[in-house]
């Protein structure tokens, strides 16, 4: 049998999965494609962006992920086009679009726009955030998906402690002293009760001037209730587990504006320095580029076996795919993704041994979310956990889960130490703001 | 006695161990002035840059360092201008210029540009790179001082890897897998022995297409050796190790160009995709532009007791400043700085309590420089030290010295997983390179 060809884009967690599991296999080449270096567990962004982490500490290079793996290698580039008939996709050295690089390398990049062939494709690219229709409040509102978005939200949020700290306007002091959390989803509620827990304990006793203890957060929900995705009576237990922590729950409430001076909710306006996006979700645009059949926000429709539409050997994993259970598609969380991967990857040497395929089946192990320091709501199943037991869960899973004994380490050894000491290690203000922020 | 007002200009080593010299006082009331929010230990900068350690390792709040200290309050902005005959200085709030903030922010900016009043006011705002009269080659070949440098750097040595991975052509490849670093003191030596170093060891297994352990390092020095701060023969026994590191170490060699491409050098031309400088040191154009007498590199020439000409009552410290001992300058190194930050403090205390000023005197305890794993150099008084032991002494003064036990923890930890694993923690490629760089 001849070596089949894997071309897997997106390093994610599903695109790693599959990887990994075909690692055995003496009969598959992969090709893993990412725009970026590095692997990111997405779960703990917020902690980076709340300056609990280094970005080190949930990032690691896929490379080196994957080195010991003998049938794979690695590309950073971006894939442009897919071509199913001649089964090869374009990849564009990263170099083009990322990081505008000088005149040579465009020369470099346009000369070697790569056409990668592959017997069967992984696309796994992930998603990103939607302002539902209105991407001109972006540079007011950034999301949370990347290492440098967590960098910019951690930069604005000490920031707007720096300028309360040395303005005397108490208009203008308040107007920095307000945080405005967009979207109720589990990112939101943790990246709400991380600013409510910071002005409350972290930097209480570090201004003279302000008292970052009376910090406004208030936390913007369209829907009914925040964390819609657990039983009402957790979502109620987070709210008050974030009232406590000094955060108003605003829910049934839809931002109609954001701009540099705040956001209009309904008809109120709430003047905010701060506002964080962590509401709609859009997924990557390549499947919409390739003309694949695409949901309401863009995840590509997937078969039962994750294939495409007619191509059986073409298949959409993670973030990127709208894959149906009980005719509800599934949540766009890391469990699914890695599910997915594994699946593929089995599916795959399934059909080099010529045994028929399976269909996809989600095992839902259950769901859980923080809302600060010894607090956590878990559902699995019928089971329900809150309080102090449901946040050493939530520990105990986010740390068996992160990758590479290094990141472990160093994710226990920072909570250890912000637990007992109260404080935070990653207070950094680093980097300008990106040139999209209207000046 | 009424409280005397003592603003300090820079929170690095200098400004740093004034503030906490005068911590016992109730006499004073001190106010530290940074553009940014942290102090950064610099010794440890060329392992951010070289993804050995994360930034916020290296790196912590100036607020938080002085949050135990009353009598200290800190404001991040860039002093503007000062007033020697009113005793204030004027301070423009960070946002003004670093961060080119949304147009609100440039109306608060315009309002509060502060006076802040001064008894008695210490300089110490450091020093940046210089490329002797070549400013333009900055783009093409970033220096070492900020945390935003060093990620720059780390994401450009990376970034130059990956390229080499996909490039096909021969001469190209070898572009991207030649690094020249300009300078021969202890920071040119270090990011010269670490490039050798990671490419030898940490990137061997993680490419397929190249053999990064193929990698070429030239480190340029204008003068006739490399750290001519030491010893000839330490000097020597450093040129031996970074040879057996792969690092071609060229002496009596002067830059004549630096562009996109590569380094002119004399009469040779070296393609090269990463150049990294190391050479030249500025001190902070405040110096100048306040009009005091400063030395060919912008330090401000200080009398015996640090103070500035004629003000008895202002100081300059720490690399901005031009302090003579035998005639000869005293070096722009950390232990310099923290003994005349301590130094000043000493002295005001004395004054308020009437006694006599005494001349600043250095206590020199020797210099030290690393050369990759396992290699250093020490020397102190007449002892030479080499090799392993040197390494081992270079670990634990320069633990020692790093402020705050998180730091000093995780510091030790990367230093150990690096250590076994020969692998580096931090090898992210995150950012967009700065704006300045050509396009």
């Amino acid at each position: 049998m001849t070596t089949k060809k894997v071309v897997i884009v997106g390093g994610g967690f599903a695109g790693l999965a599959a990887a990994k599991g075909l690692s055995s296999s003496s009969d598959v080449k992969i090709t893993l494609i990412d725009k970026r270096n590095h692997h990111l567990f997405q779960p703990l962004l917020y902690q980076v962006a709340m300056a609990g982490l280094s970005p080190a500490d949930i990032a690691a290079p896929i490379r080196s992920m994957l080195s010991g793996q003998d049938n794979a290698c690695v590309v950073q580039g971006e894939v442009q086009s897919v071509n199913f008939d001649a089964q090869t996709v374009s990849v564009l050295p990263i170099e083009a679009d990322a990081s505008s690089a000088d005149a040579d390398d465009t020369a470099i990049a346009e000369t070697t726009a790569d056409n990668v062939a592959w017997d069967y494709l992984i696309l796994a690219c992930g998603a990103g955030h939607s302002y539902f229709g209105h991407d001109e409040w972006e540079p007011f509102a950034p999301g949370l998906k990347t290492l440098e978005q967590a960098t910019e939200i951690r930069r604005r949020v000490l920031t707007a402690f720096e300028r309360a700290e040395r303005e005397t306007d108490p208009e203008r002091r308040k107007k920095q002293m307000t945080f405005v959390v967009v979207g109720g989803g589990p990112t939101g509620v943790e990246l709400a009760g991380a600013i409510g827990e910071m002005s409350r304990h972290t930097l209480a006793r570090d201004f003279r001037n302000v008292d970052a203890r009376l910090a406004r957060v208030i936390l913007v929900e369209g829907g009914s209730r925040i964390l819609p995705m657990f039983d009402q009576q957790l979502s109620s237990r987070a709210t008050r587990d974030l009232e406590k922590l000094g955060v108003q729950v605003w829910n049934s409430s839809l931002v109609t504006d954001v701009s540099a001076d705040g956001v209009r909710i309904g008809e109120e306006y709430i003047e905010a320095a701060t506002v964080l996006w962590a509401a709609g979700v859009k997924a990557s645009p390549l499947g919409e580029r390739l003309g694949l059949s695409t949901d309401h926000v863009g995840r590509v429709c997937v078969n039962a076996d994750l294939s495409v539409g007619d191509h059986a050997r073409v298949f959409v994993a993670g973030d990127q795919a709208c894959c149906k259970t009980d005719g509800k598609p599934l949540a766009g969380v890391a469990p699914v993704a890695m599910q997915q991967g594994r699946y593929l990857a089995k599916t795959i040497l399934r059909d080099l041994q010529g045994q028929p395929r399976e269909a996809f089946c989600y095992h839902d192990k259950g769901s859980m979310a923080t809302i600060g320091r010894s607090r956590a709501i878990v559902q699995s199943g019928d089971r329900r956990i809150t309080g102090f037991f449901a946040w050493w869960m939530w520990l105990v899973v986010h740390i068996y889960y992160l990758t590479g004994f290094r990141n472990r380490l160093f994710v226990v050894m920072s909570w250890a130490w912000s637990y007992l000491t109260w404080r935070r290690g990653a207070r950094l203000i680093v980097g300008k703001p990106p040139e999209s922020r209207p000046s």
